[in-house]
């Protein structure tokens, strides 16, 4: 679908917002995959410090407001934690209205944690507004719920490749494996998984770039990332029974390498 | 945080919208945490077939748009899936934009393959916009991830409460468990989880009415839902040791009784 860009309708100044910081979800990319309830904060906010991971269309809400880029870049050098959590306390001092923009949903392998423990040590006041998750709109782009009722009425998000027990027709959805593809598939079929169970993976979950693949747990163990998929991009890894029928319908993994020279130099 | 109020401004006619059935996550509850996206498409439908479980707030994304009420409600009479998947295929001949609002996120147990299937089966075309998951908006309102880096790298989230693999310091949220509270506990500590496993339980999540409880895994066993908790009101449970200081700061579960027979009378 034709993603549908950031209005500045959204400031609205009827609505006071409380002086705070605010732990806002960014969603998993696309502009329009925010809350209102972030939108409309964001357009209203101070300072806000973004991690370099959000793509640059979601401060389109926040035209003229002081933008700080902080955190992580797959592979690259980025701030500290102790640093951000610092700047976010300093932060509230000055300003009224703070926002830490942070990929997907806060609370889902975001280090919310020690952001909120480092606010609550400081007394300074501060809300979460829960994003949409990677996973949920990586199904959502696939059309295919992680869970159905026959086939899986258990979904595991997890950053673990070597953590996942063994049941028959659960769906699990790793979160940065793009560099353990091949450690996730010898430990699932290690644990017992069938090696034809069905693999989709998903880059730039809901931005233009986006690219699917599917393949066998078979041949994802042969999979090296570095030849599938663009440096720094984000991957997300869905496993499970579910997505069998994809297995015809998407691009093969091993055809990922096609046009990848072209793909790379034009990043 | 004091809920922000739907404006009317969402709706854009500046973007067109294509034709077709758009299945649309609303979210947990409240009306802004419906995604900029889905706010858009609702505010620009012909028709909207939504949840009973959406609360009435929503619809006001949606003022003068042809609205019918589907699904269901906990324990009570509701359409059958056939006949919502047969409306929405009806509807999509006879008007251009139709949506199919869905309490939280559509693909996480919210029925969407059956819909999905049907309207593929009908070759009608359709997208899907996802929403806030109810675990994730009862994490952001309580304030505790349920994933950190020192106690849990897995949440797990299911509608069965015999199926949870016990896994040391995982986290597990359930959905739909408000009449399996004693079955869920039972089958943990079978499993091996320590009797002083916490729990956090969260009715009608990001609504006015929201309320938060705490207890152990060995209090949960004796949860008499009918004692605890509104009748129709979804209810969220969040086991793992991640909430052991909510042990301390929610409401013990006990207590809920407390003031139970007025919220009764007054739902």
């Amino acid at each position: 679908m034709k993603q549908i860009a950031p209005l500045t309708v959204i400031t609205n100044t009827a609505h006071c917002i409380e002086p705070g910081v605010y732990l806002i979800g960014a969603g998993p990319g696309a502009s329009d995959l925010i809350t209102v309830r972030g939108a409309r904060i964001l357009g209203n906010a101070d300072i806000v410090f973004y991690d370099a991971l959000i793509d640059i269309s979601m401060l389109e809400w926040c035209p003229s407001t002081k933008l700080v880029q902080v955190g992580k870049r797959c592979g690259s050098h980025s701030s500290s934690q102790h640093f951000i959590n610092k700047q976010l306390v300093d932060a509230a001092g000055k300003y009224s209205v703070v926002v830490r923009l942070k990929g997907g949903d806060p609370m889902i392998f975001g280090r919310a944690q020690e952001e909120i423990d480092a606010l609550e040590k400081a007394n300074v006041p501060y809300e979460i507004v829960p994003g949409i998750t990677t996973a949920l709109a990586a199904s959502a782009e696939l059309k295919q719920p992680p869970t159905t009722r026959e086939l899986s009425r258990t979904l595991t998000l997890t950053t673990l490749p070597g953590r996942c027990a063994h049941e028959d027709h659960k769906t699990t959805i790793y979160y940065m494996a793009r560099d353990q593809l091949s450690e996730v598939a010898t430990t699932l079929i290690a644990q017992g998984y069938s090696i034809d169970t069905p693999v989709c993976l998903m880059e730039s979950v809901s931005l233009p770039s986006q690219r699917s693949f599917a393949c066998t747990l078979d041949e994802l163990r042969f999979g090296d990332v570095h030849h599938h998929f663009l440096d720094k991009q984000p991957v997300v890894v869905m496993i499970g029974e579910v997505y069998r029928k994809k297995l015809h319908t998407l691009i093969p993994l091993v055809e990922s390498k096609n046009h990848f020279n072209e793909l790379q130099a034009a990043s």
